[in-house]
């Protein structure tokens, strides 16, 4: 596992922060790629980490769409560093890799990239719904959940489920300082999870939230169904806080 | 339907409130029964809905000891109207019957109420989790969720779903003025889930929100087992509030 295994001298060996359930996110700061970073939900999570300080690789089928979206995104975020390419040049350069692509083309991206993906911090962000005249329903997946579907085809990578949530409509608005919302971080390996956790802890106004193992995640991405029906009938963008913690 | 053939006389006969998305919700006050009533989930329920001036049954497979429990809780709800029956007596009395029973109960419960049932607002708090030494997880069932099997099983009655993550540590707690949390009203009823709602609203600090339709019953009852994970994490009671409504 990528936690327990720090290599020799590879780009990640010993990079990974000694984190107990009661400390403090870490502060570090990291190469994020997004692979279908030119949606709504990748664009809008490419700009708030570039915002907090990570370097963030847009990627997307087509290299040269990804380099003008995230030139246009670099525009609404001064000072991120953001740059576009190929999701499989992102994949490769990356430290962690956000996966925000439809989950229809999620088996076949991931599958396509199981070798560069390696030894790599996966954080799957799908949702796998669909929509008819009644609104959104949630998808079954044979796995269990999406997240689960990337665990089975990248066995050499590390998969986290987060930022399942989070509004792409306010991570895109620049009227929009903070992000009031939590973020349910769900992981098989600890320190993997507690990167994700500093992750989104790092966005100011979000908070990472360990919610359980991958076995956990299917409800939590399919939760995304309930808040688009909250969305509709509030006329709001919905988010989640846990109360308590 | 319920809410489209309110009757000639019978009990529940035009008291469907009209409620837009927009009005508050009404301040009516019910007879509400609790099938499994003498658990905590439906212990602590029946306490701040009887609290809030709701009339409350706590029903049990026993009703000597639904009494016995019944007396219990009065005795830390001070001017609530609480008292204990059989769980038919309780189907038979209420406007509102809450079902807090074990999943592993569920149908047969159900089964068995269908004809005292007929006519009346259902609403299933039920979580179909069960426990491993990993923890909690979700259980498949074939109707889709607890709810869901309610409503198939209960063709004469009007299925809600709601109440699935509110602590009953806190419910119970003499201590706890407040319950701070969101509850998730399901229905493909619109009438039946405003009252469920408005029912949500009369607990100080609790909130009802409109969160679909039955068919997205299934993820919030399993959420569940993610607020039980993110207890055990971080020591907490967690609940849900929902952001940017």
């Amino acid at each position: 596992m990528w936690a327990g295994t720090p290599g020799p001298a590879g780009r990640r060996a010993g990079t990974v922060p000694a984190v107990t359930a009661t400390a403090a996110p870490p502060a570090r700061r990291w190469t994020v790629g997004v692979l279908g970073g030119t949606g709504a939900q990748g664009r809008g999570l490419g700009r708030r980490l570039g915002m907090a300080g990570h370097e963030v690789l847009l990627g997307s089928r087509d290299a040269q769409r990804a380099r003008q979206v995230a030139a246009g995104v670099a525009g609404t975020a001064p000072a991120a560093r953001l740059s576009g390419a190929g999701n499989a040049e992102v994949a490769e350069r990356a430290e962690v890799v956000v996966v925000a692509v439809p989950y229809a083309g999620h088996a076949d991206l991931l599958a396509d990239l199981r070798g560069v993906l390696a030894g790599t911090v996966v954080v799957d962000c799908v949702n796998p719904l669909a929509f008819d005249r009644r609104g959104p329903y949630v998808l079954d997946v044979p796995a269990g959940s999406a997240a689960e579907q990337a665990r089975d085809l990248l066995p050499d990578s590390t998969v986290v489920a987060a930022f399942h949530h989070v509004s792409a409509v306010l991570l895109e608005d620049p009227a929009v300082d903070r992000v009031d919302s939590d973020v349910l971080v769900l992981g098989d390996d600890q320190a993997a999870a507690d990167v994700v956790v500093g992750l989104a802890a790092s966005v100011p106004g979000m908070r990472g939230i360990h919610a359980g193992p991958l076995r956990l995640a299917r409800c939590v991405e399919g939760l995304t169904a309930n808040l688009i029906a909250v969305n509709r009938r509030y006329r709001a963008h919905a988010g989640l806080r846990i109360t308590d913690v």
